[in-house]
């Protein structure tokens, strides 16, 4: 069976640094936005569209669970969030099959379970996650302290919820990951060979 | 300053054994049962009855919180229990200060937090530690699953609420720790090479 390892992450932590870093020193393929590409390669919806239906729990007013048998008779919005995730979960494991490799975000952990993936789930305490924000990405320059705050508790609350929505589970939870490490005092390029050494 | 790693731990995740073996892969002292030992050494207690202290929150009728200025005015067992956190406090930093060390429970995180520790949260998944008590532990052998799950979940909710009492944060969040390490699938004496790495 090939190594499977899936990266968590709070946003701003730097888990897409950490899990780049892991499968170039593991020599390990590298999923993160690949997914995105190779979705709207095979549904012709573009990759911006894709990304904010996978990014994001979808606004139903009614409840639903992935793998409970409660449908509404009828919403296209709804069949085609599903089909999406569906084509997702499907790529996913295409590509786990397919050899050793590291995957960020999008349920991987929960998708792979079957095959006992090393979960690891990367996160920072909320200063250090601005202090991130602010010297990666420029974008967020406009923003004040407060706003840049709001933006990343905003994107952890949409990652929690939709989480949450596909696997019935809680984001974050540290039962759910074989490893979490927090990155608020750590430079992330310094501990990925030690942590590589814990998966070989 | 001398490299600190605190080890706090889930009743059975096997905490203990990790903290041994860290210390032992890095040369540095280990300190657990020893600081029961120096207390009782400097109080002239017991140290059965000082572990019966450190280990459970007292119960008091009132809500206190340490650190802040709200005391009885006269509660024999209380002043008790507060001197022998103490002197717990103050044997646990004189320890730190005097060489690498690797220190396992006693909120020694948070007594140490001045020392910026590498702060170390040990955790598995029930079945896993109902099967790991059952191996270490022949007191274990005549309980059931469902008594010995008991016994472990009773055993972390006293270790949370003396924890909480004494630091004011909620045991085991991550965000208080700086790795989280689920030893559910793992053996300890393997991974504990690679962490060792992680401090060096």
């Amino acid at each position: 069976m090939n190594k499977i390892i899936t990266v968590g992450r709070e946003f701003g932590s730097g888990g897409r640094e950490f899990g780049r870093r892991l499968s170039e020193e593991l020599h390990f393929a590298y999923y993160d936005q690949e997914i995105i590409r190779e979705i709207s390669k095979r549904t012709s919806l573009s990759e911006q569209y894709i990304q904010s239906i996978v990014e994001h729990r979808p606004s139903f007013s009614f409840p639903i669970h992935i793998g409970q048998s409660f449908y509404p008779l009828s919403n296209p919005a709804f069949e085609q969030t599903m089909a999406i995730y569906q084509e997702q979960a499907r790529i996913i494991t295409e590509m786990a099959l397919k050899s050793d490799c590291v995957i960020v975000g999008r349920c991987a952990d929960y998708i792979l379970k079957e095959y006992k993936p090393f979960r690891i789930f990367v996160y920072a305490d909320i200063d250090s996650k601005i202090k991130r924000c602010r010297e990666k990405g420029p974008e967020h320059e406009n923003l004040t302290d407060r706003e840049l705050k709001q933006k990343i508790s905003g994107m952890d609350k949409k990652r929690a919820k939709y989480y949450e929505l596909y696997t019935g589970h809680s984001w974050g939870d540290k039962l759910n990951f074989d490893l979490c490490i927090n990155t608020s005092r750590t430079v992330i390029k310094e501990i990925v060979p030690a942590v590589a050494k814990l998966l070989v």
